[in-house]
């Protein structure tokens, strides 16, 4: 039927134990009792009882006292980081990135190794044995361990746990990746989008406001975007929120193979920006290869020029950020976010570049410039950011809090 | 600091209240107790309760009982719809049209006015006087009166109540619309963009479930989306969601002033269809004004040689439905909903090919055709959805159960 349900008073207690365990995350120094009654609003015996479940439970530590005048001293609650662990492993076509991270969105290891051409059974094989390894590696227990997040391209089949068609990655749509991973490692997996696990990590390191709203714009071998709205990810029906490939962004711009021109497919993605590269003649000698890998080489050789002042490079990148921005205004024209974020394994090498031109260029185009700026920040994950954010979906889905906690089941 | 707020126990009794009502509401027939244990997940005991004060309320009325076996017979309870109204405006440039909505969601009464010319004082008084004769025309107490809801083109800037920038109202903004119109009234007024509005309409008003997620194409003298998410309307931090006008869905289309190419306002208006239809032949007169009145004249005699089957005619408008595709693909893929619902002013003309033409071509671009279908569905609310949806707006913020409720205030 679809009707409402309603309130789940039995519930309400975990709602607020994540809120206040969310509080102290990100005040980063820890809070008193009495700071966090003023932040959330509970009542000073409910927070009281909550902070000594979660001291019980080991997820925070009494880390001081503060006399502030006369009476009882305060003493400061922190998060205990090594409380919790989580995996996140992102699956690229080029290269698997797994990290460890602990509850307070810390990377205490890391491992890389290149993707096993396309049988999938050693795509899984090679991930467990990273995931083994990284923990081994770091001596924790394996019981602080929440479960094991994955990144990868969408579109996803959520409810099967499998990539419907990943770039380079032929058979692997008939692999159930989420349960083959599960088997493999015994940990539970959560399979997302590459882009929505970014913006998740955005929102669970970042050192924005816990309720805001943001377009994360994912700079990968594919573009993505992803929605924060409220502090809450945006998934969408079928968790495949964010399949911008289609947008027209350049009128002028190349065939694409869905019967219109300039689609952020043929135009914003690395292989686009290199061709384009190459049509400016950018390059003196000839690329070798079409695969991934010689495309990222030649994107790395562009993104350096242009950092140098080589005037071909330069305008090449920067006729990139424009085309970029207009699929960010149409993004934020029609979301209407606080801010957007730019992020994603090539972000790093563009940033200088990007960030000089499309915070104007996005102003010019923004429906709502006579009421507010649209601030334009680099992620501050770092290239790793699809697999650190695969780890803070998990970490997120046990300990943020969420509103529709707050019903009663169907 | 925009930290998360704990839960507000005191308001969990008006959230379920709210459930229920909603329940019984869109139950049509009504329901037993019974029944809405079974369907909110709320105790007996709760559910009398909420009953009982929705009763002394008058919001609902015992209607028949149902003899179903040995036992008590059950109790039908069903919604009041005389016990609550809410007036709707919507100004566009052409008309302002006025609607009196019971608790139900039907239409009680309807005015519709000419705009008067710019002078925004005079469209104040004319909306004021015009809900004057709708309220004693229709003998409804005031005091049953919600309040008034207003639909206008956005973008709006809603802290000051005001259109910014409103088509053909040259003066317009120096006028808080919000505060004048409640001034002349009485009435609390909430504005709202067109757009919406819609969508709001056809939540509260349509047979859909309550947490479905749907994308609202509105197509007025310009075109506009709106997106509902989860039952919820998504209004965007500065209440703008949903400025499309400037994304590109043809790159062989007409320059924009925006410097793109295409862009939907250039392509995808009834003023631009008209331009369409007026280049391939389809009128052997010229036009004689460039005003709306004229365009939408103009557009009606489109549409009826369409409907009659003459080529040319057919020819611009399947074009028109494969351009406004392109849009609703782009948004769909984003966005990642149940379905599509398409209505506003100019939507009851084009909807025998519109209907034809448009969910196959969807489906053809939708990135997760593999996943499930994407139903194109009308409006059920007609060509009034802008003042209708504007009502069901007020309606909607008093009586709808909405998460944010359920937080202790900042």
């Amino acid at each position: 039927m679809g009707m409402r349900r309603g309130t789940n008073l039995p519930r309400m207690g975990d709602f607020n134990q994540s809120v206040i365990l969310e509080t102290i995350r990100r005040s980063g120094e820890g809070l008193s009792r009495i700071e966090l009654v003023d932040t959330t609003g509970l009542s000073a015996q409910t927070v009281t009882n909550i902070t000594r479940r979660l001291l019980d439970d080991g997820f925070i530590a009494e880390a001081g006292r503060t006399i502030n005048g006369p009476g009882k001293p305060r003493i400061t609650l922190r998060l205990v980081a090594e409380s919790r662990f989580s995996i996140g492993v992102h699956l690229d076509p080029a290269v698997i990135t797994c990290v460890l991270l602990d509850l307070a969105g810390t990377v205490v290891r890391r491992r890389a190794v290149r993707t096993p051409s396309s049988d999938p059974h050693r795509i899984v094989d090679t991930m467990a044995q990273t995931i083994a390894e990284l923990i081994e590696d770091a001596g924790v227990d394996r019981r602080l361990i929440e479960g094991v997040g994955v990144a990868a391209p969408g579109p996803l089949d959520a409810e099967k746990g499998t990539v419907i068609d990943p770039p380079k990655l032929h058979g692997w749509h008939r692999v159930p990746l989420r349960s083959a991973l599960a088997e493999a490692t015994g940990f539970d997996v959560t399979l997302e989008k590459d882009t929505t696990a970014a913006a998740v990590g955005e929102l669970w390191t970042g050192q924005g406001p816990a309720d805001e709203s943001f377009l994360f714009i994912y700079l990968g071998t594919g573009i993505g975007a992803a929605l924060v709205r409220n502090g809450d990810p945006v998934r969408g029906r079928s968790r495949n929120f964010g399949e911008i490939g289609h947008i027209i962004v350049d009128a002028d711009g190349p065939r694409c193979l869905c019967g219109s021109r300039g689609c952020v497919e043929v135009v914003c993605t690395p292989q686009a920006i290199v061709e384009q590269a190459e049509r400016a003649g950018v390059f003196r000698d000839d690329r070798e290869g079409s695969d991934v890998e010689s495309v990222e080489e030649r994107f790395t050789q562009l993104c350096e020029r242009a950092s140098a002042g080589e005037a071909p490079a330069v305008d090449v990148v920067r006729r990139a950020a424009a085309n970029l921005t207009i699929l960010i205004a149409a993004l934020t024209n029609v979301a209407d976010v606080d801010r957007v974020v730019l992020g994603g394994p090539f972000w790093s090498r563009l940033e200088v570049i990007y960030l000089q031109e499309i915070p104007g260029l996005l102003d010019a185009r923004s429906a709502t410039r006579a009421l507010h700026t649209l601030p334009v920040d680099g992620t501050v994950v770092g290239d790793d950011v699809g697999a650190v954010g695969a780890a803070c979906v998990v970490l997120d889905s046990v300990l943020t809090p969420r509103a529709s906690d707050l019903y009663l089941e169907d």
